[in-house]
């Protein structure tokens, strides 16, 4: 029996990929990777790329980026159907998610919709923040400590609230909602409790506080915060 | 200059390493391990074991579970010493840990010690929270979520209030404290919504719903539960 492979391929660095994703990339049919903005092959797919055998049979599919929910749902469903047609002709199929597939992952819609029709296994991959806290040689937590992790699209009160009773609060994405993100921080005092990683094991890897931006600064969008209460990165 | 290497070898199975983790291993002249409990390897050594070249020196050194932090700090300090006095002499020095070292590591007290000392990097890995995601294909967080994450040590009201306001919620190790974790859950009729995975990729892995423990169960060490809400695995 074939299955479909949600394989995550880390955050940048091509050797954060884990010895089983680039084993299972190694025996695929096909690979379905989304489509990068402008056509071509997306960052997932760079990542990988010195995995992929000759004759992988790759097809980029587009996955559109919209507020609409049922135009995602369309387009994921037929990429789904598409797999499991594929998965049931007899082909190892895989797809591949930035970072780890469970962390906010269109990969979890594909396997919603593809729930008792093929087999499917995922295997995890690096996540941004955990490649965050390695970059620093920080600890994400210890002890009796909590870890939360927050989209930056949340909710500005929530936010506040997460960071009040947290010591240690991740946000993703902080680019989407800088301005919200960097308010809420500095009334807090917690602007150089906050470290930010831009392209985090990419190229052009940035390591800042969040006190070295302003408010309106434009960041890239690979950029993830990561607030340690207590902890002053402003001298380092 | 040579390094001292925090590498995270992820939550069991030899192939969920990165591959800087195994590249980084094969060329160390001295790699720190954990020592187990009743003497021999580690589970970390163990996960590693098909990477360790035959003449690499492998120090296996004792860090003490206890409560009392003096002799916790003066056991971390006699070690971290020891490693600054390799890496100084020019050794390559590499340190395993199980799971991600940014998630409840011993090695993140290693690293305050050694800071300005010796150069350190660290390699992330797989945690044990990302495999459970993984090994059930169901994503940590989606959209607008959050995902929390706590030791099963945590206070047990502050764990109540937590399990209130989160749609994710993971807590490690329960073995530790497993009465308290089951009948919070069961308070809030949240067993079913609450997945509970022992020895996640380890030999003998097993996946249950916390309903389908009694309250008084003896788990084993390596046991991480993954609450969500509004989801029922009862019928899985």
């Amino acid at each position: 029996m074939t299955k479909f492979w949600g394989i995550g391929v880390g955050p940048g660095d091509s050797e954060l990929l884990t010895v089983k994703a680039v084993q299972t990339i190694k025996k695929l049919d096909v690979l379905y990777t989304p489509q990068a903005h402008k056509g071509g092959a997306s960052v997932a797919e760079k990542i990988a790329a010195p995995y992929l055998p000759d004759d992988l049979e790759i097809k980029r599919r587009h996955f559109p980026m919209v507020r609409d929910w049922e135009v995602k749902r369309k387009s994921w469903k037929e990429i789904a159907d598409e797999i499991a047609t594929d998965v049931q002709s007899g082909k190892e199929v895989g797809f591949l998610t930035l970072g780890d597939p469970s962390v906010y992952s269109t990969y979890s819609y594909l396997v919603e919709l593809l729930e008792g029709k093929i087999e499917v296994e995922t295997l995890a991959g690096i996540s941004a923040f955990s490649q965050i806290a390695a970059s620093l040689s920080v600890p994400l937590m210890l002890d009796e400590e909590s870890l939360e992790v927050v989209p930056a699209t949340i909710d500005a009160d929530k936010l506040g609230q997460i960071i009040d009773v947290n010591d240690n609060v991740v946000i993703m994405k902080i680019a989407v909602d800088f301005r919200k993100i960097y308010q809420i921080l500095k009334i807090r005092k917690l602007l150089d409790s906050t470290v930010v990683v831009e392209r985090a094991s990419m190229d052009g890897q940035v390591v800042k506080t969040m006190s070295e931006y302003s408010e309106d600064a434009e960041l890239p969008y690979f950029a993830t915060a990561l607030m340690k209460r207590g902890d002053s990165y402003a001298t380092s």
